[in-house]
Order: structure tokens, then C-alpha cells, then sequence
């Protein structure tokens, strides 16, 4: 199977492996795992932060953001296809309970005019906007790395404005990879930052939340055990981090030129319509013309054929490269494709 | 002065003060206030449905009517600009916990298309659609109608779909006065319907939740009480709510004249944006083209001169006729506006 | 019928009816309603405080108190008969998202050893401890009136711990009353005081939450709003308000003679257990030993006989005097409870 | 060091080492991890269930119970001193909006009795009560096993008042082991089950939740995800959690032979309060007499010859062994404590 669901269904290499296995360990829970500390001072040190904590998932990675920088009735901006808004199962709400301003980006990116236009009057009839989140690179935007001139533009609004920021940044290393900027040039402008292990970085388990406040994660740190997320010998899963972040980073160039080639293999089929332009890291977004077949029916047809991808919505569908997919893959995904889309 | 910042600043009438002064009274959370039970009763009847239950706002009704149909991590469709999202500081996610589903209308009108594709997909990834929110007429869009036909349609969607939806009626009746359609021919569509007496129809305080559905009118009562809505005399309000609907619902038909005749006004005056086909009831939007001054400036000398408005966002100012202002002073008003907004 | 129930069942005098009949109103969603703000001045000084918000109910006052004062997650001490255990719905969980740390008190009246035994320590793994609220004089207790020098050394922890304190003072007047000392040398001792008007001072709705500290009614003010208790013409119900402060609060003694005059005449029942030192104020509670009937019957037989009373538990039942029961209501009350609890 | 502060700090032994290295994975969010859904179906069966769901913690399993139990504003029967009042962050309030109606039990145990004259009545205005936690082994009671019996008539009195009932089982495994009753004779008595792998049973991570409920395992699945507990690839972890099923059950007992030894060891000095009897599993609870050193002075002195052990308030201290503490450290340690503990 070519599985282009996600860059999530990656599995641990025999080098991870080994390192979970001999990783040493301790309770966490007591800030006793030197490889949990470890991985937690190497992530803060690569965004240039101060420090960071180990979770579970992107999803809590990104709500203990939400909850630390805001109380239950304030407003965070975000733009209306994040993952956030997505796919967190609302918890936002459900958990922060705070509103979320949805703002329409293109391709996930929003503009500082748009941003600034949603920040709520400081009166007491309006609901006090407390933060703004960006996601980058933008999942449902189709892996779009947010241009570094744009984020500083909208961090001189929030600036203006008294009103923290987070970066969903599950993806931020692939931005890293794409642009050859450091991964601090993106990150000084945001309070928080969350960085995933388990998406195109390999590891099996595991989120960080990324902050230079001291006081900030340690509330952070409650909270994850309000929320479940308290584990005891952590290490095992920091282990795989740790290796991921010293031996996936740098071949994340490799996925994004496995996308493109995608793309262009898309761009041939005549049922397809894609703009390889906007294949700017692992995601490959496309439309399917194609008046005979559902979209179950489509995904269905290519899993026959060896190829796993997910449909989003309408006519389209996602493809996403990861470190499991070799480029001879890609060759033999783009000819797969080309069967099963001929009309 | 002449008060158009909003139709909530009515102050009751000498019939209706006698009314509240002379009314029979129990304590309505043992559910033996005589005067509340008949309101809820003659609301109910009016909308065409079996059970009411009194509260002190229009956002508590909402708010129970939200609570009520749906579970924390649930999603709410809503036009962007409607009451819930705007003046509600967030009570949606705070106490309910849903995230609400932003739709962008025209002029607060969404159509079936766009809350069809609001929905999401039932599955175990997608957050369940639980619940779908009009407002009508719509206050951010200017005291829109929204036409019954589109009602229907989106009606047929949430059928279709399994979803209930709930009527910000805050304002409903003067869609009725200027269309002289029934109420129930509106509120049939819905699960819930809230109504407000101290809008329009100019009583001190109160709103209802409307509902056939007797488990749902059981729970909200419990859900009041939780958020400290359960009053104990409160026939003293219901007296002004039930001389509301006896004497002030005919006359709404007259704010909407004086509405357009307003909106006419304005019109001839070179530095005011405004479409007077827009005005359809009680509400008069416009933009003011003015360099020298901000809005709080201008909302500053027109209260000089006698006249108060609210500045509502950019150049945006709303004006709002009720039965504290006469034919008269919408002619006055005009002149302070022509004189202030003079070049 | 002698309506025993509860102190909320009064209905206005002539005398407050007219006080609402001539109130002079405004919108106090904008804060412009001069009654309203007038109660808030006389409450405010009435306690020694600065600052005081009109609510439609007590539950909205205690909630806002600790909505104002707590973040989710942390924990309110409370002793475990409390109104705010009892009677709010759950509020303090569902809309505050605190733990109550339950102590046991006796007649309502929690130790200061007590309360410091509940505070959490303060380490990363422990609750935080973030409210200490007390009820004076205590409903479910009885009535009974917290000893000054129990609230002096219960605050006495709180200031060494650093933790606020929260006055449930619903039926603070009648503690006044009994003891004639002033309402502020109790509240001097609260960050925040809840003061009910439709108890024992016969208003028909309202209560108010009291303190000094301008921010925190400010953000009380939001929350009001947020938990649908803004109302517009309030004024109506402030004039009754104030109008039950005026002319109300030194006969609440009466109301405490009959509660003593009515445990006497209850003592002489054999079938009743009462220990008359306990009525401190305008409560009774009391058991009756009856094999033959269950509450419900003992309830339905009095009812038959013209006397209300609450069943609150095991054999256990409360009477409450008030304004609208006279003298000659309480000898009455006694010859029917000697006949419907005669063996 | 000999660590005796809780049986979570266990360290993976090098078979589980070995079993996690060579974990066959997939993406758990997709549903897809063989290991996962191998644990899953195993700890299900041991219990007699149908179902199981991995999680990070042992709160987020009893989180989710709750959550898919209750409704916001109701109430949960539940022990006074357990690991849901005490160790959760108040996550009940916080993420479920639910209020803990707190019972004091004996050793951490709730008779029937206790529990029924928790349960509200039926009434408009009594909180609903929706669930009744138990907790077996309870931690804070010192590792006391709930007697079958109790169990029984508690759930007797639940299924009288149609209440479901949740077992937080983080260490039912002591239970069992201690009484050689079968896991299921427990279990049979409780909708849901909380079962804990990295606390006696030394996996490193990870708790399971277990129903027979097919729709209460789904909803669980989507607040895991809320809450931020779905994983991807966490059949490195779950392999853990088989090896420890399949070879530290039965060992156990060797943990509750250490404790009960260590009792008598701290029984013989002066200084200690303790009652041997009450160590029934693997948590030895004692009072130390001594005037001259605070808690943590004792604790840092113990610290100092090489034991760890915590003070959980007062002069109480816990020590509780696990399977990294061997026979010949009990010994070492009891010679420690008598050191240190002497006059």
C-alpha cells in the first residue's frame, strides 16, 4: 500500500526503534525523565525559546495554548479552515470555552488587514479578542508555508493591539525545510508555539508546547493533567523525538520534492485539476472531475489499486507525502492515478 | 433627546405601568405566578406553539435555547454577524461549550446553500452539527426580513440532515408588522423560538423561549435556574410583557415608517452611504463619508445636538426607531443630521 | 393558606407597588437607569463597600462571585449544606468549572480549623484553593447566624493563606437584625457579599453583589451579561429594591419572634423534634416521628389544613416566617400542626 | 535510591523493553494499530467487558467516564478522598461541568447506606445525580479493597435509582490479586471501568477504559480526541501494556508481601502510627510523633540515607511498593526508617 493519507501514518524506522528501546527513563509526572527534559530543552533551543512540554498530541499541544493565553468568553482569531478549527472536536469551546472569529484565508493564510479588522472594540459590549492563532504550514490550505513578511505584519497588529499569539506549528519544520529559514525566525513572533513529532518528523507519539513564560507552562503543565495528558515514563516516546528531530529534519526536502513530482504526474490527467504552484511543502490538494463516481467511490477505487488518500470535500482530495514514501512510490502512485481518474 | 440608539431603551407607558402595578403575583420558581403562566401562555399561542417560559433577556433565551439542543463540542450554524456571536460575550462557548459555524450572509440573511455546506460530515473525525441558529429579522443586517421562502428551504436542509433549529426572535415581530404574514408561519419552522418584549414592543424587561417540545421547555427551566435566571415575583414583568403584546405589536408597523422616512432623510445628505431599499423595519444602517472626524467624534456632535445613534465599526452608524420616538422627531433628527454631517 | 414555604413567596406591598408604579427608568445595559444605580449606591453603603451590580436572582450573585474570583479547575471551599451546593444546579461546576471542597459544618457553620484543614497545599499537584464562601445567616443550617468571632477567625486563614472570601449573605439583614450589629462589620470580612431582596425583605426580584473592588465588578458586569441576567428597564424592580431597604429591614425581627413563637408552639407536640434555641431567625426546621404517613402525606395533610410547609429530607421539614404571615397566622399555623400531627 | 513514593515510578524491565522495540504499529486515529486493538480486546476480556479504549493517563480514562455519563450540572456520588476529588485537577468541574457530591468514607469505602442518602430526589429542583464513582484499590485509603459485598449492595442501591456506576480500577489488579476473586466479578458490577497499566503493573504509559457499551466506547473515542489523548502510532506503548498484562499480574502479590512487611518493620518504631491490618495491597499509610522536624525535613532526612517516600498531609506519610523494589530493600528500608525516625 502507498499510503498518502497523512504524513501521521508513519511508522518508527529500526534507528528510532532502537532508541526508544535503550532510552533512559523516570516519572515524568514528578519532572523526573531526563529524556522527556531532554527533548523538552532541544525543542525550545531549535525555536529559540526557553522552554517547552511534552503532550500527547497536537491537539493538546494547541489547547493548552488556547487555555493558558485566554479565559472562557474571550475571542481568538483564527483563520476558518485551521485545524483548530477542524479538527480538535471543538474543544476550543468545549474545554477553553472561548469563541473562535473565524477569518477566511487564501489557502489558510490571512492577511493583518483581516486580522485587525476582527479584533473586537476594547468596550464592555464587545467580546475582548485575547489571541490569535496561525497554523503554518496550513494543513487544509494545502501545506502552505505563511510568508514570514505576512506574519510579521500581523504581529505588529497584535502588538498594537496588546494581544498574544500561537503558531500551530505541526508542520512549522516542513516551512523550516521549504524556506531554509531558521525555525526561530518564525517562532520569535509568537507567545506560544506547538510543534508535532508524529506528522512528517516520523516519531510515533508526541506534541510539544513551546514558550519563553516560565508561568505560562507551568500552568500549562496543570492543565495536561487536568486534561489526561500526564504520562510516567514519557521517555520512551521522547526518545523517538529526539531522533527525529536530529535525523528527519533535514530530508523533509525530500517529501516536498515528492509532492511536486506529484503534482505534476496529477497535472497530466485530464480528470484532475490541481496548480502544482501551490504545492509549496508534503501536501498535494486536487480536484476530481468526475460525474460517473463518488468520492467514497473514487478513494475506493484507488485503495484497489494500492493507494490510500482522503477526500475533504466536494470533489477534492488530499495527498500527503511522509518518510515512508519512497520517490519510486510516487511513480508508481502518479500511474495509478492516471488509471483510475481516465475516463 | 432623541434616543435611536437602540429599541431597547423604551421606557413603559403609563397603561403599562399600570399594568405592572396592579398585577397578581406568586413565585414563578414554584411555577404559581398567575401573570407569568398566562404570558407564557399567550406567547406560546401566538407563535403557534404549546409551551413558553419566561426570562430576564433575550440571551439567556438563546442561550437555553442553545444549551437545550445541543452537548459541549457540538457546532452551531450561525451567520457571522448575528446577535449570538456579536453581543453575547461568547456565552455560546462559555456556558454551552459549542463552537459556532460562522456563515457569512447577506446582510444576515444565509441561504440553504451555504448552511447545507456548513454541515459536516457524521463521522467519528467531524465535529456533529447540532444545532442551526436564524435571526429575524436580523439586527447587524439592518433589521433584515428574512424571507420565509429561504426559511423553507434552509428548513428542508436541517430536515433533511436531522438537525433542530432555533429562531433568535428578538425581533420577530415586526418581521410579522411589515410583512403581516403570522408569527406561526415563521416560528412553524422551528424547534425554539426566542421573543423579546423589551425591544420593540417596549416593556422593561423579559424575554421567552418558545418550544412544543415539553422536555425542552423542562430542561431549560432547570438551566435558568443554573444561570440565575429563576426570578420569584416576576408577574410584576410578565404584566408589562402581556400589555406589550395587547397594545405594541399594531404599532410597530408605524417605527417602520418612520424608519424609511428616516433613511429618506439621510439619503439627501451628500456625505451619507445608505440603500433606504434596505430598511425594511425598524433599523437604519449608513456609512458617513467624513475625513475631519472620527465615528466618536461625529456620534459626539450629533448627541450635542440632541440626537444619539450608535457607531457600529469602520463608518458604520445604526439608528433604531421605537415607540419612544414620534413622527416628529424623526423630522428633527433628520435636520441635526443634515446639519452635523455637513461638509 | 399560611404560606410556611420559603421567604420568597411574599408578594409586594401597596407601598412597593406604588414605589414601581412612579419609578423613574433608563437602559442599565448602558448603565443609565437611575433607580438602579440607586440601589447599587445604598446596598454598597449599606455594607461599607464601594461598588454594587443589580441581578435578577441570589444564585446569579454567588455565581458571579465565583465566576470573578476562581479559574476552572480550581476549588471553592463551601460547607456541605450550602445553597451554593444545594441550590444552584450545579452552577459553580457547569459555569464556573470549580470543585466545591465539601466541609461538614454544624448547623451550616464551618470552624476555622476547618477551613484551614481544606486548604490545598501549594504545589504543582494539589487544587488550588481559591475561594473560601460562608452563608450568613445559613438556610439549611436553620437560619443560623454565623458568630462574628468565627467569620474573624476564618478570615484570619484566609489572609494568611492569601485566599478571598465570598459572603452568601441572602439573609444577611436578618443575622442584623438578630444581633443588631452592623451589616458591615460582617461584610468587611468578604472580597464579595450576595444580598437578596426577595427573601425576607419582600421584594419581588433581585438580588446584588457587593464589594470594593471596581475591576472585579466590572468583569461581574460582563458575566451578567454573558449568563443572560442584563436587563433593560430594571429600575421597575430596583424601586421595589429599594423601597424593601427602606421600610423592611427593622421588621425582620417580627419575622424572627414568630419563627420563635411558632418553635415553642411546635415543642409542644409530641410527635415533634425541635430544639427552639436553634431558631436564631425566621427559620424552623424540625422532625416529626410519624410511622403511619410519609413526608409527602404529612405535607399534603397540612396543605389540607391550610399551612405550607417544605419537606427537605428524611423526616425533616423547614418553615419560614416572613412579611406577608402575622401573629395571628403563627398561632393558627400552631393549632393545625397540633391537629395534623396529633397521633 | 529505593523508591517508595508511588508504584508509578516503575522502570520498564528489559523483556517489555524488548516487546515495545519490535510493536508492530499503525495509526491509532485511524483505528489501525494491531497492538492497540490487541491490548484493547485483552483488557476488555479480563474485565468481562466487550470494549476498552487506550489512553495517555488514568485521568483521562475516568474523565471520559464521566464526560460520557453525566451532563453538565448534574452531580456525581464519590468518595471524599479519592483520586477524582484529589489528583484530577479538578478536571470534573473543569471539563465535564459536573459537581462532585462528596461522601467520607472509611479507609476511602462508602457504605450502601452513604451512597443512597447521596442520591437527590427526583425534583425540579435537586441536582440530578448521574453516577456513582468508586475507586478499588482506593489509593488515599491506603490501598483498601472495596469488600465484594459492599460493592453489591452499592450497586443494588444504583440500579433501585437507575444510576450507572464507574469503577476508577487504577488498581483493581491489587485487588484481585490480593483476593484472588476474577477481575470480572469486580467489574460486573459497573457500566465502566478505568484499569491503569503504568502503576503496579510498570508499563510506562497508559490507561484503559473498558465498557461493554458500544456507544459510550465511540463517544469516549471522540472526547479523547477533544481532550487530546488520541495518539498515532501507540502500539509502542500498548505493547507495554500487553507484556505487563501477560507477566506482572501475577506478581503482584509479592508487592503486598513488601508492604505488609515494611507495616511491621515501621510498626516496631516509637515514632510510627500504624495499623498493620489495614495494609491490604501495596500502600503502607503511617503517622509519624516528632516534634522537632517538619514533614519535609522528615522526608529530605529520608532522602538522605537513600529512601523516598511522601508526606501527604499532617503527619501522615505514604510509602507504597511496586516490582523495581525487591525483599532485600524492604529490609534496607525498615532499617532506614528506624534510623532516622529514632528520638
Amino acid at each position: 500500500m502507498i499510503d498518502l493519507r497523512s504524513d501521521t501514518v508513519t511508522v518508527p524506522t529500526d534507528g528510532m526503534r532502537k532508541a526508544m528501546a535503550r532510552a533512559e527513563v523516570g516519572d515524568d509526572v514528578y519532572g523526573e525523565d531526563p529524556t522527556v527534559n531532554r527533548l523538552q530543552d532541544m525543542a525550545a533551543a531549535l525555536l529559540g525559546k526557553r522552554f517547552a512540554l511534552f503532550v500527547p498530541s497536537g491537539t493538546m499541544a494547541n489547547q493548552l495554548a488556547i487555555r493558558c493565553q485566554t479565559q472562557p468568553g474571550q475571542e481568538v482569531i483564527v483563520e476558518s479552515t485551521a485545524h483548530i478549527v477542524r479538527y480538535e472536536q471543538g474543544a476550543a469551546g468545549a474545554l477553553a470555552g472561548v469563541q473562535l472569529h473565524w477569518v477566511p484565508g487564501e489557502r489558510g493564510v490571512m492577511t493583518a488587514e483581516q486580522v485587525e479588522a476582527a479584533i473586537r472594540p476594547k468596550d464592555p459590549y464587545s467580546i475582548p479578542t485575547a489571541l490569535i492563532c496561525l497554523e503554518n504550514t496550513h494543513n487544509s490550505g494545502g501545506g502552505t508555508i505563511y510568508p514570514l513578511s505576512t506574519i510579521e505584519k500581523i504581529r505588529a497588529v497584535a502588538v498594537k493591539h496588546g494581544i498574544p499569539m500561537h503558531l500551530d506549528g505541526a508542520r512549522l519544520l516542513n516551512a523550516v525545510a521549504a524556506t531554509t529559514l531558521p525555525a526561530a525566525s518564525y517562532a520569535q513572533h509568537f507567545e506560544t508555539v506547538s510543534l508535532c513529532l508524529s506528522k512528517g518528523l516520523g516519531a510515533p507519539v508526541g506534541s510539544l508546547l513551546i514558550s519563553s513564560e516560565q508561568g505560562l507552562i507551568e500552568r500549562a503543565r496543570r492543565y495536561r493533567r487536568m486534561y489526561g495528558g500526564a504520562m510516567r515514563q514519557a521517555g520512551i516516546l521522547a526518545a523517538a523525538g529526539i531522533y527525529a528531530l536530529e535525523h528527519h529534519v533535514a530530508r523533509l526536502k525530500e517529501d516536498h520534492d515528492h509532492a511536486k513530482k506529484l503534482a505534476r504526474l496529477l497535472q497530466q490527467i485530464p480528470a484532475v485539476r490541481i496548480s502544482p504552484q501551490h504545492v509549496e511543502t508534503n501536501i498535494v490538494i486536487f480536484d476530481v472531475e468526475d460525474q460517473r463516481r463518488t468520492p467514497a467511490e473514487i478513494v475506493a477505487a484507488l485503495r484497489g489499486q494500492g493507494v490510500l488518500i482522503n477526500a475533504i470535500g466536494g470533489r477534492r482530495y488530499r495527498a500527503v507525502t511522509h518518510l515512508n514514501i519512497s520517490a519510486k512510490q510516487i511513480d508508481e502512485a502518479g500511474a495509478v492515478f492516471a488509471r483510475v481518474l481516465a475516463p
